[in-house]
């Protein structure tokens, strides 16, 4: 692949689509062929799936059932777009990707650590992203944060707990995974966030 | 379990609603409790996945994106109907079941029979129809039946080779699992195919 791969990962209102935004920005500021995209719903047929996601039902949603939606997801975001780009060049930058699914349906829900992984490398038949910034804060911050903007959705409305776990699971899979994640601490401020972003990614050679 | 799972496989045109309709109906004219649904699309969230399934588009659709559809359906099938139901002492009669998503993504797709398996079992935790009748009948004739009715959706419209392959599968499948699988002569006509059926309900003791 000729392009790289650098994905955004955290807990809801961690500054993930902040700091890609800002990222997006400077790439195209500085000429280099980039696209910004996201999980679930970074394809027309995607956005059909997240929205089976996030409504609300009166119906049991089984774990497994979120799952294969998001592996359904990634499995097109990948042939239609994260692919393509990636062999002509671009930097794909994506909002979410497997450690969510990991943290969520693995560490959260309580699915077999194990079967997620292994349902994560058929949908992204071997892509990995180069890498993968975690953005860290507690709960109770990222929670607050978003609580100012908009009505909740179907998964930012469990319980504190569930946000926990996935906060706890997104730094188990940061420690096993220390080449590829990097984590970083999402209380400062975004700019001084976003400096570190662009350091790393220099020290690194990426961009 | 106490009630009975009794699945309809076989392909486009073949019967399987025609003969799902009348074994419902029979069964409620003899006071059982019984429910007749389908798969994809047995529940309100299956049927947006259906919907997306079905309906036409101008992405690449993965294989491997419609098993995972086709599993998430099913999870939520199984978890909101067909385990309650069965549990309740239902005969739950089903409209398509595995065998479908074994012959069409397995068989016809290509994708690797065991991890079909694999994704079938997960997605119905443990749950196998008592009794399948696999409706087998010529492509040809499975089509000419269908192209009579309506508009073709996504997967019907598919070449015939495709179509071949379908059928070729289900028949293998069936040879795999003698037991459970009855296969009946589809080119018969509705009366005579549905007098077999409760004949061989009968003699398994199933009505
Ligand atoms: N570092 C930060 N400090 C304070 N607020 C932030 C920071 N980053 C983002 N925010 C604000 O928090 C809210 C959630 O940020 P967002 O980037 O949408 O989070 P996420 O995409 O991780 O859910 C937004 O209102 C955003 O402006
Ligand atoms: N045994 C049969 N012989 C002739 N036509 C049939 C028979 N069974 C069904 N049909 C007709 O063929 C068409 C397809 O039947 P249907 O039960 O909807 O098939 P399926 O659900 O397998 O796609 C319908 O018009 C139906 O009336
Ligand atoms: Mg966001
Ligand atoms: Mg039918």
């Amino acid at each position: 692949m000729k392009g790289y791969f650098i994905t955004f990962e955290g807990i809801e209102g961690a500054g993930k689509s902040t700091q890609s935004v800002m990222l997006h920005n400077h790439l195209l500021q500085n000429n280099k062929k980039v696209v910004l995209t996201r999980e679930p719903g970074g394809t027309k047929t995607g956005k059909k799936i997240r929205e089976i996601l996030l409504s609300h039902t009166e119906e049991i949603f089984p774990p497994l059932a979120e799952l294969f939606l998001y592996e359904a997801d990634r499995s097109i975001h990948i042939n239609n777009l994260i692919k393509p780009k990636l062999k002509e060049g671009f930097y794909v930058i994506c909002d979410r990707f497997t450690d969510s699914t990991l943290a969520y349906q693995g560490y959260a829900r309580g699915l077999d650590i194990n079967k997620v992984k292994e349902m994560n490398s058929i949908a992204t038949e071997g892509i990995k992203p180069d890498i993968t910034f975690l953005i860290d804060i507690p709960v109770e911050e990222g929670l607050k944060r978003i609580s100012k903007e908009r009505e909740k959705d179907r998964i930012e409305n469990e319980e504190l707990h569930f946000h926990r776990k996935i906060r706890e699971g997104f730094l188990k899979i940061a420690e096993e995974e220390k080449n590829r994640i990097v984590v970083l601490d999402g209380t400062e401020k975004p700019e001084v966030i976003f400096q570190k972003i662009v350091e790393i990614l220099k020290n690194r050679n990426i961009i």
